[in-house]
């Protein structure tokens, strides 16, 4: 669908090696991780090797109304690096290089296309830390993670990607390059797009570089699981530890379906008669650590955990995590189709959503999976079922719209860390009502005047 | 210059005595704190005492086309709040209510009008902060800090102001009410209009509801004062702080001019003798005070400091924090005129700014005292003149420009925590060049079409 003087243009910016439009290649980005949104090829892949490329890419589209889509390795879960037949993924994977780990000022500066495990491998050798720990931490991108505001498993201490992006180096529609924010912990010079570009998921414009601020990395560290045999007394416990002023690094759950779909998986251990498990990390100084630990394990006994398990050393650490990432592969063994959710409310309300995705799946008579993050209130209700079965899948959809519909009546939001995308692109006028809507509408064409970055994602315009 | 029939509309929306006309009262609500740009009368002042008020008042100006001069307790630095005559200040004083405050989900809510050291006062009873500190903590509203992104002292530590801002309620220009973010930690439904908002000067809405976030109150605090013959070794001793991962919540600096100008206000034994000093505090767990405090000390002593002296208890460390506080009066006191700046660079390059600010005090032949937050590389250079010297006032404004480049020569920026307002707005393009520019002014355009909210203010349109 795309025009041969279009794609001369392109090869003319890129050189030939770098643009791809055989149809083998085309298949393998036309989709992302697990939205369940049909593939859609586009019409070709723009591999840029700099900025300039970049920019002389967006200058291209623009000219010919092209549509550009973005793409860092693809694990989005909400359909927003999915293209069409009249666009270009662009993809950001050669622009990787880590350009300045900056230790007085606790800042680095990296390329999007940065994997975040090379970032935080590469700063671990100045005591430092990239808080930010999305599930796919070992395959995504900086640039993705960026645009999708990615959170992760340290949200409730560490916060998401938003609080840790201090400056980006951004391709506009019409190609031009700047630069907003910096080193700076302190910048309140003119508008925030520095933080409107985050979790923008490419519909506002294209990274090129980004600096994020490090953190030092916590000298001692304990992990513990706590085996529950009520979801209610876990998710008190979450409360409790809250309320006795304790922020746990990472604070995750783990409901019954999910227990026993990860130990059938990988056996790690965990209690495969229990109603949930909480996994709790607490980092810092030794002797807070110490300290900490202690006042969670009472916090747990208190409300009757049936089990503690301290982690004794690293080794016992990493597999306790290990069963805790494994939990969507394990969980989408069980059926042809995984459809991951991403209801999050106010903390306090967990116990609440929780047993509310229980009578969904009692009534809609659906297997859903829980897990997530409970510290933070964002939880991964874990559709199990076969996208082949029509009357399924009615049935699927009208159970996600009512776990949209309670989480956001519960005082939470459409999405936690996935993002809008295609897949919740529909939804959002139930949490924004029409004026919120419209704003952000209003935003996007003030940004993207002909609609060629990412048309489709988060706010649809007529033609969408 | 306002007309009659808006008069009475006005009126009509809030009630006769609501509506301010009189001379005396007009000028009371015509400039900011400290920023030299000359006062301004508006044509009227509203004072709203409800949402509906306020989102009827922004429909009557929007369809008369009146512009809107948003204001708390006007303790701006950049004329934010200096209206024109032929608009209204709307003064957001009486919507100052505490809504909520959720000790299980770490939030409160609260209407604009709250000054923050009552919002403070009341977490407290809860074992919690709010963070943002700025120097005015006593006398400025939550509005007003979150329009202006407010930073103060314990920027490095804790962040600024839109690290804490969870969720807003907004009345947008023509009188919309509309809700973004919320309660939850993780939020990435739809643009990130939340951190948007804040910072945005009352150019692009007004808010009527804040849900912020707060910490659990440190349980341990150790003030100290350093002392040093040379600017270069306070500013060594400010990084190699850093580089040995200690991150202190507040680390303050003060050269001989500030020094000797508080110590002739209010005597409290500062070393008037002495180059600059150094004003550090760790907070936490006692333990951790206990050596990072031992580390910060070690530390300074390296860096051949004349004198560290601990404070030993709560009367001493208010008595050390109350010289801090006092800088800018105290600095106000020595001429007619006082012009605070707000360079800002990253921390490595305190020493550099630090030496050129003398440099361009020294070329220009002015006085200029400076102290700040050497800690997040935000600096308050502040020029002592006399603004009935025409001739001096030509060389304050060079030496002004020449700060300005000099910051953001150095990787810094235009304001780290002033804001833009109307005395910066001239120079953002030095900062983000013509497209950058255009992308803000966009943004303004898409909020307010009618450029009624707040006009001239962050980034000027043609007529303002």
């Amino acid at each position: 669908m795309l025009s041969p003087v279009f794609i001369r243009n392109l090869k003319a910016c890129l050189g030939e090696e770098n643009v791809l439009l055989d149809p083998e290649d085309l298949i393998c980005y036309s989709f992302d991780a697990a939205s369940g949104i049909p593939p859609r090829k586009p019409g070709a892949v723009a591999i840029p090797r700099s900025r300039e490329q970049v920019s002389e890419i967006l200058r291209v589209c623009s000219r010919h109304g092209v549509p550009v889509y973005p793409r860092g390795s693809g694990t989005n879960l909400t359909g927003g690096t999915v293209p069409s037949p009249d666009g270009i993924v662009l993809s950001m994977v050669e622009l990787s290089q880590i350009l300045d780990i900056d230790a007085e000022n606790l800042t680095a500066t990296a390329e999007p296309g940065v994997v975040i495990d090379k970032l935080n491998k590469a700063v671990a050798q100045f005591g430092l830390m990239y808080p930010p720990d999305p599930g796919t931490v070992a395959t995504c991108t900086l640039g993705g993670s960026v645009a999708e505001c990615s959170g992760g498993l340290r949200g409730l201490k560490y916060g998401v990607t938003r609080d840790y992006v201090m400056g980006l180096e951004v391709v506009v529609a019409d190609g031009s390059i700047i630069r907003v924010g910096g080193k700076t912990v302190k910048n309140v010079s003119g508008y925030d797009l520095t933080r409107l570009f985050v979790g923008s998921e490419g519909t506002l414009g294209i990274f090129t570089q980004i600096t994020v601020r490090l953190v030092p990395a916590p000298q001692a560290r304990r992990s513990m699981l706590a085996v529950f045999d009520s979801v209610d007394k876990a998710g008190q416990t979450v409360a409790d530890i809250i309320i006795h002023r304790v922020v746990p690094a990472t604070l995750e759950i783990m409901d019954d379906i999910t227990i026993r779909s990860v130990e059938a998986y990988t056996p790690v251990g965990l209690p495969v008669g229990a109603a949930a498990v909480l996994f709790i990390e607490v980092d810092g100084y030794p002797e807070v650590v110490e300290r900490e630990a202690g006042i969670v394990r009472d916090i747990c006994q208190t409300h009757q955990a049936q089990e503690v398990r301290v982690a004794k050393d690293e080794v016992e650490r990493d597999r306790l995590w290990e069963a805790r990432r494994v939990a969507l592969p394990a969980l989408a063994r069980v059926k042809p189709t995984t459809i991951l959710e991403d209801a999050t409310v106010p903390r306090s309300k967990i116990p609440n959503m929780l047993s509310a995705i229980k009578e969904v799946a009692r009534k809609y008579s659906l297997t859903i999976g829980t897990f997530g993050h409970a510290g933070d209130g964002n939880l991964h209700p874990t559709i199990l079922t076969d996208a082949s079965n029509t009357e399924e899948m009615t049935r699927v959809k009208a159970a996600i719209e009512e776990i949209f519909q309670t989480a956001l009546s519960l005082g939470g939001t459409l999405s936690g860390e996935h993002g809008i995308g295609i897949a919740k692109a529909e939804f959002m006028e139930w949490e924004f009502g029409p004026a919120g809507l419209d704003l952000m509408q209003r935003v996007k064409k003030a940004f993207d005047p002909q609609n060629i970055l990412n048309p489709g994602k988060v706010v649809r315009r007529a033609g969408d």
